[in-house]
């Protein structure tokens, strides 16, 4: 026989088994299991694959070049600085145009520093003296400008002085400006060129209309109707952050410009557009605290006939714009296609064995259905086993414990 | 009976349960399903294991410092500003060595400006006049240099002129450079220095040959023979990228340079290496359009002996440079194996499904496998349930509502 | 019938069909089977749930803004410099304050440079010449500093020479420094301001305590005990790093400041702390190789009373800093919750067939189990179907090529 048999074994791997199912007539499991599998179904179609895309093959690593330039100049008329005018190289730092950027809004100039003594700013807590003793030459000045020299410097007839330090002299007032020097930079206008690449999908787009129509970005403004005009004016960009431009300009602070593009690329090419959102990234909350706002010093250095050096000290205030791109790019593809809607099936599993839960152990029925759900075997290791001694076997109890009643009942 | 029972109830925890099948004896669904069943484990070994490593815990957490330096020297020769010799200091910004930096190809130099008044460039429409009222005092002029005095100077007895500005003069002439100043620059090296580190994993790693040898890195230039020598030419970098050189001289542009790390940790240290690829970030497009190219301007200050401020404007045009660093390191984890198995199998469940419906619903013989598949137990609440009241129920139907039909047939 | 044939059809739909087990009273496999349920219930509660808490909705999206400030002064003496003091404008590159900065330790100062003719530095190779022939005129030095003007220098009577170029003379001396000129940088203290927020949870946090308390951000310390007072003498951070600070002082480096923030949002704000780490980016392992170190060369630019312009050369070794900021939270979602819980018990259908496998191919009865388990269907199209011709087809085999035997068993 074995001829046959092997023959017989290769067809049989070709039958087709299927599980083989108890039907329960009870209501009340059948509407909960079908109000399971619905939901599921409403999980699967709804939530994975229409709002998630479940669908597609999705591209996160945007490659994304970020090439900035403002416009616009401010005229002031200052004590210390007489009339000036202020234009981009003056006002913007750095001045390469990528996507971190600094306008400056408010400053304090300290001109003409050199290398000197003289007293330390009385502000300090730690260069308060009364005497030479209290200023130990050589130590710095923690928190403070320079050196101390050993000499403690009074102004009159006052008891109390600051210590005279080795430094940049004279050192710089902390003198807080009551409004922004360069209020009018509300006005002034950025221009945020954004080109970004799919790798995956071979995807690119960028944010600027591509025209060859040169007045047209020279006079357009973003809006809903320019979409593809990423002209702003600075008041515009803090403003939709939620704050007032007066107020950070004289403080200073942050402003995150976020540029999404979340693209579709089943569809169609322009369908994938940017989407720009602005909001204050450093704190909001805390703003009268001491940890507010921003600002930096930085110097111009020139020399002198003689050869000396010294430099102007600027300590600038402003607001510091990051323009941040993210990105996705989704693709059908059957890969993921299959994966969800096998991972949605699998879980009707998890929803059968919630429900078989319910039938076998909580309803009033429960222990019938045990005995039908769970055969129970007997017999010798014959080939053709049958059913015959006994037929209460074919259906047969769930719990052997309870055999011997099971044998009365037959 | 009690004691028994429990030590029953105790015992049958420990029982077996496994599903029971029904053999279909159709080919054509058998066949399905074994495809069905290949398919499964073609996707989990090929795609899963195979292609994605599935078998692995990943970090792409990486953490990395990239420090870059340029090299060479380009000599010019203009009217404007003579023999001149440039070195790094003069066209690097900014000079740090940071993972972004910018290599100056062109520039428009404008000399000796100082705060003082005279004509807007004309190339300026919101400056254009005929007559002082054209010229609002104190207004600013739109993407223009300056500030309005209210006077229209007009050259010579031309009736068209252009407002008088308080800027800083000159302004800047409008001049499109013809040829890249520095087209030299395509000779420049720049040794990119890329440390990576996976902490998940303990691992670090670096692009440069750990050599003491001072010779090498002095001499060797990156190729397929070098792939630890990271020093490039400018030119091929551009060439890589797919542009030309002197036209992205002329009017700068942004390339990017990604360095991607892949590392198989189950495989030697020595596996795990850089890959190179260079990409035109700015849009290659829209080559034509006004939004191409890339530039920015910047002052050097100077005090003259009286301490009045000058400066000299630099419109510099050339390439920036990104390096984008990104990889991913993968190490054998249990947990991710069993998971990734698991779900596999799981997705076997999907297939069975399938294949029901098609037995069940699409074949000819269809209700006669619903009748086996769905057994329908009937009786009365007794522990031990007999089959004896008509065999037919022993198999069953699955439609209850051809029960009638039958009992005829029985 | 149609009729009543449809409604019942309708009823149909909610009865529940539960799979028809098996008992297998293998205590074998059954304990086998328990083990595998309770790993994988192990694995769901304890990896999935407490470890990975696959019960939230996670949003790594974040916004982070970071704004560093340096304190402290250095005083040096040397012989080209003089008594010179250092402070913040002149040692931090940039002086903006963002996520990367730079701190000078050290340098090499070349002052007084212009555009002449000089000889080329002896320490490079491509320079050295015996006669005026090896040094071809407009041929610029490789990784040199200027470009050659075809004369052959030699000091003295000694046979060999450097070629003499045209470039900003006189080039920097390749004098190694002997040790840190800002050494006292250590003590240096940077404050660290980093503001973050989740948008999707709307969740905004800093790392500064809020506090309206002048006094206490300018006396404290980033410790155990302050850990939201951000900062940090840059001793510490080097030394925290793992590295020597005088030792990076003399070569450079660079640091990596690590803030991770991972907040579980179902507990309170107050539970969502930064977490600090520190490590050193570029490489340690070869530290001695001519790849260490960081430095770079930037220039400051004057100009004389006649207009010429004449730069200080500067080569900057110094520590960069990089603070990188990432973080995740997490918030109860029922969604994700009912995913993890799915896919687990969907697991269990892995498990089972694992479990199977065994039952029916490797222990001894494994023929008699698959006989009961595979149950195959004989008859004609009759709706209702009876065991009656031959009982051994209720149960039967599960391999029809023996099906003679069985026959003959019966």
């Amino acid at each position: 026989m074995g001829q046959v048999a092997w023959k017989a074994l290769f067809l049989s791997l070709f039958d087709y088994k299927t599980e083989k199912y108890v039907i329960a007539k009870n209501k009340k499991v059948g509407v909960l299991y079908r109000v399971v599998q619905l939901s599921i179904l409403a999980y699967l179609v709804g939530w994975v694959f229409v709002v998630k895309k479940g669908y597609q093959d999705t591209d996160t690593s945007l490659q994304s070049s970020v090439i900035t330039k403002l416009k616009g100049v401010a005229f002031t008329n200052t004590s210390e600085l007489g009339e000036r005018l202020w234009d981009v190289a003056d006002y913007v730092i750095p001045p390469q145009g990528e996507n971190v950027f600094f306008v400056m809004t408010n400053l304090i100039v300290t001109p003409n520093q050199r290398q000197a003594t003289c007293p330390e700013s009385i502000s300090i807590p730690n260069a308060l003296c009364y005497k030479d003793e209290d200023c130990l030459a050589g130590k710095a000045v923690v928190a403070g400008n320079g050196v101390k020299t050993g000499r403690c410097v009074k102004d009159g007839d006052s008891i109390r002085g600051t210590c005279e330090i080795l430094a940049w002299c004279p050192v710089e007032k902390r003198s807080k400006p009551k409004k922004p020097l360069l209020g009018s930079a509300e006005n002034f206008t950025v221009y945020i060129k954004n080109s970004i690449h799919f790798p995956k999908f071979k995807f690119s787009k960028m944010n600027v209309l591509a025209t060859s129509n040169e007045s047209y970005l020279k006079s357009c403004y973003y809006s809903k109707e320019h979409p593809y005009c990423p002209i702003f004016t600075l008041g515009n960009i803090v403003q939709w952050a939620g704050s007032d431009f007066q107020e950070m300009a004289l403080e200073g602070g942050v402003i995150g410009i976020q540029i999404e593009w979340n693209c579709d690329l089943d569809k169609a090419p322009s369908e994938c557009n940017p989407h720009y959102s602005f909001s204050r990234l450093d704190n909001k909350f805390a703003e009268k605290s001491v940890s507010s706002g921003y600002n930096f010093r930085f110097a111009k250095y020139y020399r002198d006939a003689e050869g000396v050096d010294y430099r102007t000290l600027i300590k600038a205030y402003g607001i510091r714009f990051d323009v941040m791109v993210n990105g996705k790019a989704g693709k059908f593809n059957i890969i993921p296609t299959i994966i969800n809607v096998g991972s949605g099936l699998a879980l009707m599993g998890a929803g059968a064995f919630f429900c078989d839960l319910v039938l076998l152990y909580l309803i009033k029925k429960s222990n019938f259905y045990r005995g039908k759900k769970y055969e129970e075997p007997r017999g010798t290791e014959t080939w053709g086993f049958s059913c015959t001694e006994g037929d209460s076997l074919c259906g047969g109890v769930g719990r052997p414990g309870w055999e011997p009643l099971a044998h009365v009942a037959s």
